[in-house]
């Protein structure tokens, strides 16, 4: 509880750009952790800390997952460059879309989603964070047989969120399962949206 | 050409164990690079240069892609546990199945199979090696609605490749077409194996 309200203060301290729109700090420092490093400690897991993620590094998570690394293009690789993956932040606050462009986080339900997120995994709702990995269907190629070239993009997204969690100490789980009807209806969000991953995220659990 | 002779030459001095399984040697050294230096750097390119992968370093990529970090467990995610993706090297000497267990390529085809990876993009078979992650759906999962699950799998493969090459100067383009046909019969694969992505792996052309 101390966590998150420590993420909603760390929200408002970071200052409101609109009524709905809360500028994100900078990404944390380069952990010095490498690739390898990384990818040694790569693992799934399920049981999170109450331990607040730190504004810097949740800007960091959201940047390794769909971030800019060039003036036009991202960190997560895209099926013919389109872009199409949008993550949101489910927090105890909110739900927020990230604005890669504005390092912004963009407030979109007033609700606590992550029980819609966890859906019939109780556990998933523990973590103060959920990065939530969606996709825009409204290009025309996602259509036919193209509909599900975006599952692929999810997946680069989810690989970069392990490794960056990794690399920070924060712990995670790439899951496919989630209230979809839920999470749609508080996103406002139609059929030209796929909901396709989440990670719920958060510091390694002190009881193990 | 001299690129591929000497990976042929490498895969022969690296010890044929069987007639076809060529063991592969330890993953080159950590590189140092870290994960948030790979994320800066992750990009994607169409020429590559003809200088060869050293064989240590062609075993971190499929490492990285597919490999054991834990006695049960890999690098990369998948749904469930089910550990259901396949990565091949396909090179000019041939197409190998990658055994992550035992470290070892398994040669399943004579042919040099990069033109049916490029398909209608003739740059991609110009890479001295491309990785193709393919995913067993012989599990019942893999049915019904469960049937593009594993194209999340072959996503976060997909980043690890990136970010892996982007740590040790080689280059990359994550591409799903390919000429799916051609390379079933070559590799002797049926409908329960799905070939979803593959990966041009080359350091960058010295032309650029």
């Amino acid at each position: 509880m101390k966590a998150v309200m420590s993420i909603v203060l760390g929200l408002a301290a970071a200052g409101v750009v609109g009524a709905e729109t809360v500028k994100l700090p900078a990404p944390t420092g380069d952990s010095g952790v490498t690739v390898v490093q990384a990818l040694k400690a790569r693992h799934s897991e399920r049981a999170f800390s109450e331990r607040e993620i730190p504004l810097e590094t949740l800007s960091g998570v959201l940047w390794a997952a769909n971030g800019f690394n060039r003036p036009d293009k991202r960190t997560n690789a895209t099926g013919m460059n389109k872009q199409t993956i949008v993550v949101y932040a489910i927090m105890k606050s909110g739900a927020y879309r990230y604005d890669a462009k504005e390092n912004a986080l963009v407030k979109v339900c007033d609700e606590d989603l992550r029980p819609a997120i966890a859906a019939q995994q109780p556990f998933a709702a523990t973590a103060p964070v959920s990065i939530l990995i969606a996709a825009d269907l409204s290009d025309p190629i996602y259509s036919g047989a193209g509909r599900y070239l975006s599952n692929y993009d999810a997946g680069i997204v989810s690989g970069n969120i392990y490794l960056y969690c990794a690399a920070n100490g924060l712990v995670t789980v790439c899951r496919a399962s989630m209230d979809q009807a839920a999470l749609k209806k508080a996103l406002k969000l139609g059929d030209k949206t796929a909901l396709h991953l989440n990670h719920p995220i958060g510091y390694p659990s002190e009881s193990k």
